[in-house]
């Protein structure tokens, strides 16, 4: 027996951000009953030179979704980094995870060694077998943005735990 | 074509603690140019009530090494939660990585769909099929404590960038 490449990515990628939007829900609930706006979680930093947590959900929603359309070899859709609101942040999740949810692990299938050039920073490029870049690349990636979101939560006192990041709201 | 379980599990773990082995060097040159000891790292947190570093490392390293023996159907070395200086969580990092280079990809392929019951928390239990243990429990695990290692450094001033994380020497 094997596995398919796109039944060892989308699942992962839906998963995460699942339980990313679960992460939120709690974390919205938190400021509420501490009597504060969600909105003061976008701006928050773990270092002064640390991107912002809106830009962690951003970049964890597009990790997900342009290595989907990478391994799938599709267009993704490009959404504008314009979200200035927690409200909006979770409207990010949501369309990525709707956009995800139109991919068939059938279009990732039989592609584990095909050659996939993508951006590295403001000017490079990288190419990885499709395999490598799921494996070393991508799913390192999502995971890296949605933790360092919950770590940011966390540092500012939102009630989570490990079993929120790993199970959501299925805990 | 397909890929396998071993090779979508095994070279992802030892990457990742590879990864984390370079961070720490690049940590402990940084409190050496900084003058103070490695070890102030080892009990820092991002939150009063999640774990210091020292247990981030220790748990990035079991969740690689017995989700690997559960996925192999193997025994893991039991290693000892003793460590007191940043070196020595170096070393529970080589030695985790050297025990992870003695199981083949093949002692893996073909478990996809074997039943794994594993501890969560101190009295529960879950079971899962092999390949949604490896993406839905056992690299989210991995990369979590790897990423909060790293986001605790970063906190702490320590120079890294996401590509240290991503790529580690080979960057």
């Amino acid at each position: 027996m094997t596995i398919s490449l796109g039944t060892a990515s989308l699942p992962a990628f839906t998963t995460a951000l699942r339980n990313l939007a679960h992460c939120l829900e709690k974390a919205e609930a938190n400021a509420a009953a501490r009597k504060f706006s969600p909105d003061v979680f976008c701006g928050q930093r773990l270092a002064p030179d640390m991107l912002p947590f809106t830009a962690q959900i951003r970049i964890a929603c597009d990790a997900a979704k342009n290595g989907t359309a990478r391994l799938a070899g599709i267009e993704a859709p490009k959404f504008e980094d314009n979200e200035t609101t927690f409200a909006e942040l979770k409207a990010r999740v949501a369309k990525t995870v709707a956009w995800l949810e139109t991919v068939s692990p059938a279009q990732i299938d039989g592609r584990e060694a095909v050659e996939i050039t993508f951006p590295v920073g403001k000017e490079a490029t990288r190419t990885m077998a499709g395999q490598a870049y799921l494996l070393h690349w991508v799913l390192p990636n999502v995971f890296f943005h949605v933790t360092t979101a919950y770590a940011l939560l966390r540092h500012n006192g939102v009630d989570l735990g490990k079993i929120d990041y790993l199970a959501g709201a299925s805990a």
